[in-house]
């Protein structure tokens, strides 16, 4: 297996994105990231997208985004894991360049979610739970998020206060992030007294529906030296793991396997321990869940999720930072491209160019990119010297 | 990059499977191929469906499927090129396999078509179409390979009988395919006969809506030596190429590129040229495809399908046999299933175990999946000792 490297990265400003089309914030994103590598040179292209069949009417992404990308004929490939879109995406460019098929190959990640009303949105995230055992009978993802967060708050004690700081606390880094759909800063009782979705989750506890795209350019550590435009950033571990699609599946609502499973393959491929990381990117598509994977990744022991929170462990200062960019919570949640951009703000602060929002001497990144109620899981290892 | 084989294939009876759901169907192929590999090991797992989300209100397949096929946790994607996505599937655990993420790598393919009434399934195959600038305008895949049926027509002197025995032909391999949903011999005179559909298709120049699934599973040839349940089959060529999804924007709409590339890049991998090659599974979603696709991998020259296929080249008894399983046009055509049942049919062929339908000493095959309009290609070069 041949060692990969990340060259290239590209953002844009997320948001309700009206006057902009699925292929243009694909292609914008893509360009953005052309653009920062140092090469135009891109062998095959693989793009993360969770349901434009629903949300677009537009399938075979692999076809349209090189053809718009003025990348036609190469190689490309669409994938889907739901919200773990993106995390996949990489991953499938990794294997494209590890296995030498590819010598630089692109990642793109893009979700256009307002080109339909609110509750066809809602239908259309409701495809990533179980359709003939949960979307069908009216669950819907807050729903299934709210009875975690009542077992939580019921085991561990967990508190409103706990849940509210996570929001409070993305949105003040999300706040140093021109990318960001909303960099408010927010306090907790703006969290506790904004409306009810679903108890306990309010509406300041769930990620937003965003239109956004990222991508970064991936080629072997070997091609990555001959370019060294910027400082070498490598991918050292991978994981990838599944769990059943249905909440109603599992012996303990409160047990992450896929998470927990993508977090031991990834850290052993990279040989290191979660205490070897600096900081991590993690998907707080509700509150309760940067709660429970800072749980499942080893960061805090199960409980602990609340307390270390409050006590800004995850903080931008504290001893093991969660979510610099703000979030899904604040950068917006456009399903799709959300994985991308978690390995767009890893290899920034690795890079060092993540301006108000840098982390001190970064050298190893986590992200952590899930699809549905963890039904699967991405976790990528980021590391440069 | 290690060398891959398939040990293991599975197919089941296509047709309207009322009775049967997504999960259902494609579990059923799993097992069946799982049960001929002569192992349960299954380390990853990739899932081709064009748009279980239109189709069935189901994304996530990849935690969906490991789930209710006993192996929840293990690695799992799904991809999507349109009709081309169980051909992309069998490539992407290609790449599993070849850059040593995983030892035993799965490829199912699967569509469950009539969940939704036949005017939404149209609906739903249009998004494999520009939805901007084609399928918003109106304009289905009858209405855009009738334009290049036309233009065939025009410029090449391409008859009705031409057309029709592409039809005829398919269906006299199908009626010895077990598996196929229509598997009754017709002739010229019906298929010349049969309703209009987009001049100048007929409903027999069509390939049918579909349930169903199919699977393959890959190794390295090391493993594969070791376990020598069947005799060896090895994967010597890949080929993945794009094109515009438009028709519109394409220089000529009997130029395709995508087709042509994808076989040069196979072609090349496996050290071969096409006329090394003893049979093919194509893609002949309508009569016409499997014409210009003949020409487009250069087994005849442009403009000579027709004849070619009236002469009986392409027929089981011919000098280059083309679809032995009876195409897409009469076992079936369940979108994101049918670039893997052509990897089944080729394995079934190279291993002598195609009964009634085996074409005579056949060693080295090849397979060519397109979606769209010929917007993405996937083709695989498969050989026997």
């Amino acid at each position: 297996m041949r060692d990969v490297a990340i060259i290239g990265i590209g953002m844009m400003k997320w948001g309700e994105l009206w006057e902009k089309s699925l292929r243009d914030i694909a292609v914008e994103a893509a360009i953005n990231c052309i653009e920062d590598s140092g090469t135009n040179r891109v062998d095959s292209l693989t793009i993360g997208c969770m349901s434009s069949g629903v949300f677009n009417g537009q399938e075979h992404l692999a076809s349209l985004i090189p053809d718009y990308l003025g990348k036609k004929n190469i190689p490309a490939t669409r994938v889907e894991s739901a919200c773990a879109s993106g995390g996949l995406a990489v991953r499938t460019a990794f294997l494209e360049v590890a296995s030498g098929m590819s010598d630089y190959s692109l990642a793109i990640g893009v979700e256009k979610m307002t080109d339909i009303s609110g509750s066809m949105a809602t239908y259309a995230l409701a495809t990533a739970a179980d359709q003939d055992y949960e979307a069908f009978h009216g669950v819907n993802f807050p729903g299934l998020y709210a009875m975690i967060a009542r077992l939580h708050m019921e085991r561990y004690g967990t508190t409103r206060d706990q849940l509210s700081e996570v929001a409070v606390k993305n949105h003040r880094n999300g706040a140093l992030n021109p990318y960001a759909q909303f960099p408010q800063t927010i306090t907790r009782e703006i969290v506790a007294n904004s409306v009810m979705v679903a108890d306990p989750l309010r509406l300041f506890d769930c990620s937003p529906i965003t239109d956004g795209a990222a991508a970064v350019l991936l080629t072997t550590v070997e091609e990555a030296k001959k370019i060294k435009k910027h400082p070498l950033v490598t991918i050292s571990g991978i994981g990838l793991a599944s769990d059943t699609i249905a909440l109603c599946n599992r012996k303990d609502l409160l047990k992450f396997s896929a998470i927990e499973l993508s977090t031991q393959v990834a850290l052993k491929m990279a040989g290191k321990k979660i205490s070897n990381i600096d900081f991590a990117e993690v998907h707080d598509c509700f509150t309760i869940a940067e709660i429970f994977v800072i749980e499942a990744l080893g960061i805090v022991k199960p409980g602990q999720g609340g307390p270390a929170t409050i006590d800004g462990l995850t903080s931008l200062e504290g001893s093991f930072p969660v979510n610099p960019s703000g979030g899904l919570k604040s950068k917006g949640h456009p399903v799709g491209a959300t994985g991308v951009a978690q390995i767009y703000e890893a290899v920034s602060q690795l890079r060092g160019n993540s301006e108000k929002r840098q982390i001190k001497n970064a050298k190893t990144a986590l992200t952590q990119n899930m699809g549905g109620s963890g039904g699967s899981c991405v976790v990528h290892i980021l590391e440069t010297k």
